[in-house]
């Protein structure tokens, strides 16, 4: 165990969920615990939009795509503009919608680094509409802790995302100190093509995987073949994975949800059912650590305590 | 750099290979020089049949389906027997044909667990039938050198397998050093199951992907999105893998060249040609690193110089 004189976890206030979280480590890193798991066990599984960053009013890598595409030659009319203007939350499931849309820009035969560096170059300016912040300054201080926290303890971290691995890779060994090996994300076909003698990989506009909801069960065990012990996740495409990690009564299952509409949004899991059940109500039937960022988290984000930032959202 | 005065590949024959091995170690390894690669792109890919062990007469996984169907209900008719019987080295191309007589075979709802079980039980006792030696006693010494020295210099190790990762990770580990999320191989369509409360993931008889030729470079961009910087290979099947590896000139690509009839099998990479030419020849303009297993290593096995074995083989 690491030094857990200090408090390791500063941005979360005491409660039952924080102490949840201690307690678990404690668990599975005591070697004489009941509960102790080797280190190469040690796999904890993070959703990213929504349970590492903010996810409003527009997933991040739709305003990626909104922005590229409004900049694109493949706008030659009106109506796609139209729909493009008007994506919201809902697109992250309209796959059909968005691919179609998406074909021109892949057509144009994007490579895999092509496209790494355009997410790079996107993210170094992009600013969130609400705070006018980077969207990199949008991520949750607390679950950073955890995150650290598990790392110094032998934890394996892996995001799993329904959003593309590429769009995530490009910046989470900075900000979530994982590196691209460990996103394990949603993702198109690509194909091997030649330039002269230099090989490259393109984007194809079909999609492959989808890491949402069973995919995200899938994707894990195809690249792992490991059951993760801790997962974290905020709505209904993050349920399988929670369930998937419930091995034993000492895995840690967390559901984030956001209840802050000062600091953040105020929004429920997903409004469809799991099994006649809606997200919440089945994540406390399974008795999984449910988060209320308003009363669990006393910092979201680390600017918060700006002065410019109080005024504005105060 | 480890201490390099005793000698870190002892299967190796003094020559061109070993040296370049250990020069290119030293090069990527050594702070100051002008090659020197960070430790996190320190990647080293191994195609494993023909590379790392024996897939002579018949791939290790095709002679485990020929038990598994031999041995199941499936086998309800005579052709169907006489094809399993018939299976040799081309089987392996055959994707279709092989998919169709296991699509009996995994059309039993095989969770992956069960999968890997199976896998770990017929493992621990079949026998090759020229050596009458487990096939995890099949591995070639001087490769597991090689991936042992590479991981006490900082690299990472993965196997990029056109055989189906879930039939190497059950052994990699203890054979290889190498953990489960580091196996990339090909594989079936997975789903979710759920039985009572449980949750499982089913093999489906639907190919995902194909990690052979084209398809090992994908894998790998999909799984790492980085380039090795050494990749070893024996087939035409790790030709476009090798290239993929040689972005810089100090890139280490080693074909290896199956020259020893006595102690193992004697046999070209494929006949085949790579853009019109053979692989061998292929492999020499690239400058990359043959190796002549005859020649080049001192010990295959590390049971060769058993008392048995050399009766038989000499």
């Amino acid at each position: 165990m690491a030094d857990m004189n200090h408090d390791p976890l500063p941005s979360w206030h005491e409660g039952k969920v924080k102490q949840r979280i201690l307690d678990f480590i404690e668990q599975v890193t005591t070697p004489d615990s009941a509960h102790y798991v080797a280190e190469d066990e040690r796999i904890a599984t993070f959703d990213n939009d929504g349970t590492l960053w903010v996810e409003k009013p527009l997933l991040a890598q739709m305003a990626f795509y909104k922005r590229e595409l409004l900049d694109a030659d493949v706008l030659e009319n009106g109506s796609k503009l139209k729909r493009v203007a008007n994506w919201s939350m809902k697109s992250v499931r309209d796959v059909g919608g968005l691919t179609k849309l998406l074909v021109g820009y892949f057509r144009s035969g994007l490579t895999t680094d092509e496209y790494r560096a355009k997410v790079s170059q996107w993210i170094a300016r992009a600013k969130h509409p609400r705070y006018q912040r980077k969207y990199t300054d949008l991520v949750y201080q607390p679950m950073q802790e955890v995150m650290q926290l598990f790392a110094q303890h032998g934890f394996t971290n892996y995001i799993v995302s329904g959003g593309s691995a590429n769009f995530i890779r490009p910046w989470a060994q900075d900000i979530y100190d994982i590196p691209e090996s460990r996103i394990i994300g949603s993702s198109t076909r690509t194909r091997l093509s030649q330039r002269g003698d230099e090989l490259a990989v393109k984007l194809e506009p079909i999609p492959f995987s989808f890491e949402y909801r069973s995919g995200k069960v899938l994707g894990i065990e195809r690249r792992l073949a490991k059951r993760p012990i801790a997962a974290f996740g905020n709505s209904l495409g993050d349920v399988d994975m929670l369930r998937w990690a419930r091995t034993t009564q000492q895995s840690l299952c967390v559901l984030i949800h956001h209840t802050d509409d000062v600091r953040e949004y105020k929004y429920g899991p997903d409004p469809r059912l799991y099994f006649g059940k809606s997200t919440l109500k089945f994540a406390k039937e399974q008795n999984w650590q449910v988060v209320d960022m308003k009363n669990d988290w006393r910092t979201i984000f680390s600017f918060e305590h700006d002065e410019n930032f109080s005024k504005e959202n105060k």
